[in-house]
């Protein structure tokens, strides 16, 4: 089959890679029918994470599921399926209470690598959450989105406990950033701040339910947020860029006994002691349990309520994955489907 | 009036100062029944926060109301009331959301130094809950100790979610950790391990009602605490320390998605973003709103449920300060109640 491959920093192709194949008796093989490059992706391109060899990338996948290993039990050959970027029993005491990316036995699927054509996937029954009807085409990148970018952006909007009565503030206009801002508005924030200088991510965070936009940053940005907020600071923030700089000003715009949800991967960040004690502010995040919110977004996606796909403003076939690295990393796109 | 003044780190005197009197029309002077000495005060004693010149010390007090200012309705003359460490107004909207150290007009009352026969309450019916009935004798320890230690390990207790169902790990045995425990077992924990390598307080963590002793510390003490939980770690763990080793022992003794409540002032501590992130935790702290849980915590000591005032395990007169202080820095004393 094709996949992609990152060989070095900048240099992505789509190779030849080995058909998967069934290997745990709990095991699925899925045909993918849509994938995407995600902003954790660019850290490798980008030279900051490291790569060991030549390395199958992907982890956001919708699919049919082909075959099923013996021990599989709640899937059949033809289901179209949704999953994320961690496989997981769901089953143990830490996917019960909810954090299924931290299953005692999860398995990322970036080693799996589903930008490809076909991928294995561990831990089918727990993993992979059936699409009771097949989907239109129009609803193909909705249920894409829901494999990463939506599930982390709705985790981090409950991280941040945002919901009635509460302004919610997003750090970040990347994909993720503007799903967090869907995700308040679904939880029933009462106001919806989004910090974006890009003018079309402002635009879709309005029609995602953004009801204020601040374009500084920094310290004006923190000075925004409280001016916005009787001097106070937001109830909930979300964190959706992974650096110091944004870790702080999640921070700082909290009001005290508020809640930051973080969900950019933390690089280079260290968080001073004395400050984050006298914020007072509750700090959650990490890698999302996305499996525990699938089968609600799916829901919400069939039934026409929310739009996520509308994140992906660039559409490539699988063979030019490459091209969809570059615009992203230029920031010419916000995320990039690939098609099959 | 007497009172106790730290001139330089190891120099504590007691000597006469200036009287307090009414100063805004929302202040009360109190009169002094019994204080005590925190383990935040040994921060400038052991010269590890700095000292701007003389000053005075003691921010944990009851007593008697001796005089109120004219915009006070709440209170009256010879009223007993308990206090604790910042004067709120408790009616802002981060009091009413339960933030009472993070009021918008919060004073804190170490500025005034309560180690001393008399203070001046601001904010006095924000700040100061009445005792319906006055207290004996016996109940004088208990109550000094709602001030400020069994509210903030009460307040660490809730913030790492101590209840029922739940295994929770106390990282540091000092006053704050033991009445942590107390507080953990009082809102249901199923399981509470106390680590600690002292005897005196493994015994009275055991009487407060620890199941498990940890004795080991760092990494040895993280492995044994998730031995004792199938592996996974402490659904709830609280940081009663405020060092960068206290709190990563917490943070890696928390399964992912538990909860810790950190407490101990964080000197020179830092979090590291990609751990932090990977641990999936909840993290909340800081300087407890004791005030939010005063009323609760009197009327569990003046129902004889708890007994919270057996932390102090030394008692000298206001004017033997010094030896206070020397006892608890040298570990001679958990905690050092001083009478009037």
């Amino acid at each position: 089959m094709r996949g992609v491959v990152m060989h070095a920093p900048g240099d992505v192709r789509v190779e030849q890679r080995e058909d998967p194949r069934i290997v745990e008796p709990t095991d699925a093989v899925i045909r993918i029918a849509a994938t995407c490059i995600c902003g954790s992706d660019l850290w490798p391109y980008r030279g900051i994470e490291k790569l060991r060899g030549p390395t199958p990338m992907g982890h956001e996948y919708i699919g049919v599921v082909t075959e099923i290993g013996p021990e599989v039990s709640t899937l059949k050959v033809g289901d179209f399926v949704v999953g994320s970027f961690f496989a997981s029993d769901n089953t143990c005491e830490i996917c019960r209470a909810g954090y299924q990316s931290r299953c005692v036995h999860n398995i990322p699927i970036g080693m799996i690598g589903t930008q490809a054509e076909q991928a294995r996937i561990p831990l089918a029954d727990g993993t992979l959450v059936v699409v009771p009807a097949t989907p239109t085409p129009e609803q193909i990148p909705h249920l894409l989105a829901a494999s990463d970018v939506l599930g982390t952006g709705w985790f981090a909007a409950v991280a941040a406990e945002a919901g009635p009565g509460k302004t919610v503030a997003v750090v970040g206009d990347g994909a993720v950033g503007l799903l967090a801002v869907l995700a308040a508005g679904q939880l029933g924030a009462d106001r919806v701040v989004v910090m974006s200088r890009h003018a079309d991510r402002q635009a879709l965070a309005r029609k995602f339910g953004a009801t204020d936009i601040v374009a500084e940053r920094g310290d004006a940005g923190v000075a925004r947020i409280k001016e916005l907020t009787g001097g106070l600071g937001a109830h909930s923030v979300v964190e959706a860029v992974g650096t110091q700089e944004s870790m702080e000003q999640a921070i700082r715009s909290t009001r005290p006994g508020g809640h930051v949800g973080y969900v950019g991967v933390s690089h280079d960040v260290a968080l001073d002691g004395m400050e984050l004690f006298f914020s007072g502010v509750h700090l959650h995040g990490g890698p999302a349990p996305v499996r525990r919110f699938l089968p609600e977004l799916i829901d919400l996606i069939l039934r026409g309520d929310i739009h996520p796909g509308e994140v992906f403003d660039r559409t490539l076939p699988l063979d030019e994955a490459a091209e969809g690295y570059r615009a992203m990393d230029q920031r010419r796109a916000t995320k990039v489907l690939l098609t099959l």
